[in-house]
């Protein structure tokens, strides 16, 4: 049966699982959520995940929200991604914890802000203050990638295709890759992974859309 | 083997970890991180926690940071805590990672910039602009609630542990339990747990010692 992601091309968080997804080789096919013109408010969606939130995943009877649990459940069906040693396990789950915390969380709202809500609405003050917080992760991973290839072991795993999740979308939110020459390495990396897709290859829906 | 803790009283994040080893009746003890005189920006604890974060869990040879995965560390010990099915574990992972990326995250940084910060430093917008995005989440927290006395299944697991971490504080950030009937009872319910402890009973330092 074909494993059904909710998403859309802009979500970051979509993307880790549909990275997760597509590296893997299961069957999966996207099912685009028009998030731009209010489909996670809606009732139908909100009858999928009560928490309007996107991504969703259904594979039967099994349905999953949130990009770590859903790359977790790629692991338990195929044993990749997930590191090999218990110790690798663990290490995997802190980065992916520490990506939802410290990372992600804060780019995809930065970008929001910055790319996709019009400027009249921008609260005061919140982007810079988001920024920092961010500089001070980018710092965080671009040392731990200084003389690795992959953030944990010597191969891909979740803690890279949850990391990545913001890092490759061309709108601005404060990351520029010149910046930061590890995580540069590093994203090298990733997109030289065969079946590696951009977002907006990946899953439906991109900016170009609503041009 | 007594497991070593490294936290500090105001922490909602190592409380998580904290309450999930002494519910679990595992031996530990904590170790208090000068976290406002700032200990973790020193080179000694960096060697512990190149991430200069607090919690960091020491078993022996294990070294574990980011809380969630202390948690699971506690379930793969003992058994408990993480669901008692595939699925409701994969549940509890869900509401551990929603915690950290949608509350969490948020409610620690309210808290500091309310309570811990000078409020000549506090950055202007961004109080506002969080507690904006907490109430979202305390409205998807009380709403999945309603009818169930824990977050996934009939007993408590990761998920409570995890989504309790900063609700349980006396400092204001914009969070009063009164205006969450569902919640307010579910914190009941985790304060009746036998062995169950306030942060500040449970780990060392609270504003208190800094008065």
């Amino acid at each position: 049966m074909t494993i059904q992601l909710y998403c859309f091309g802009e979500s970051g968080n979509a993307y880790k699982a549909a990275l997760a997804l597509e590296l893997s080789g299961l069957d999966w096919a996207p099912v685009y959520v028009d998030f731009f013109n209010g489909e996670t408010r809606g009732e139908a969606f909100r009858k999928i995940n009560p928490m309007g939130e996107v991504p969703v995943l259904v594979d039967g009877d099994v349905t999953l929200t949130q990009s770590g649990v859903m790359q977790m459940y790629v692991t338990e069906k195929t044993g990749k991604f997930g590191g090999s040693t218990p110790q690798d396990a663990r290490e995997v789950l802190r980065w992916m914890f520490w990506d939802n915390h410290k990372m992600s969380s804060q780019a995809g709202m930065t970008r929001f802000l910055m790319s996709f809500l019009p400027e009249a609405k921008r609260p005061e003050g919140v982007i810079p203050f988001m920024q920092g917080r961010l500089k001070a992760a980018y710092a965080t991973l671009n040392a731990h990638l200084a003389g690795r290839d992959w953030i944990v072991g010597d191969g891909p795993t979740n803690a890279d295709l949850s990391c990545c999740g913001y890092l490759f979308y061309p709108e601005p939110f404060g990351f520029t890759r010149a910046d930061w020459p590890e995580i540069d390495r590093w994203l090298s990396n990733i997109e030289g992974l065969s079946g590696w897709k951009h977002p907006y290859d990946l899953m439906p829906g991109s900016p170009a859309d609503r041009a």
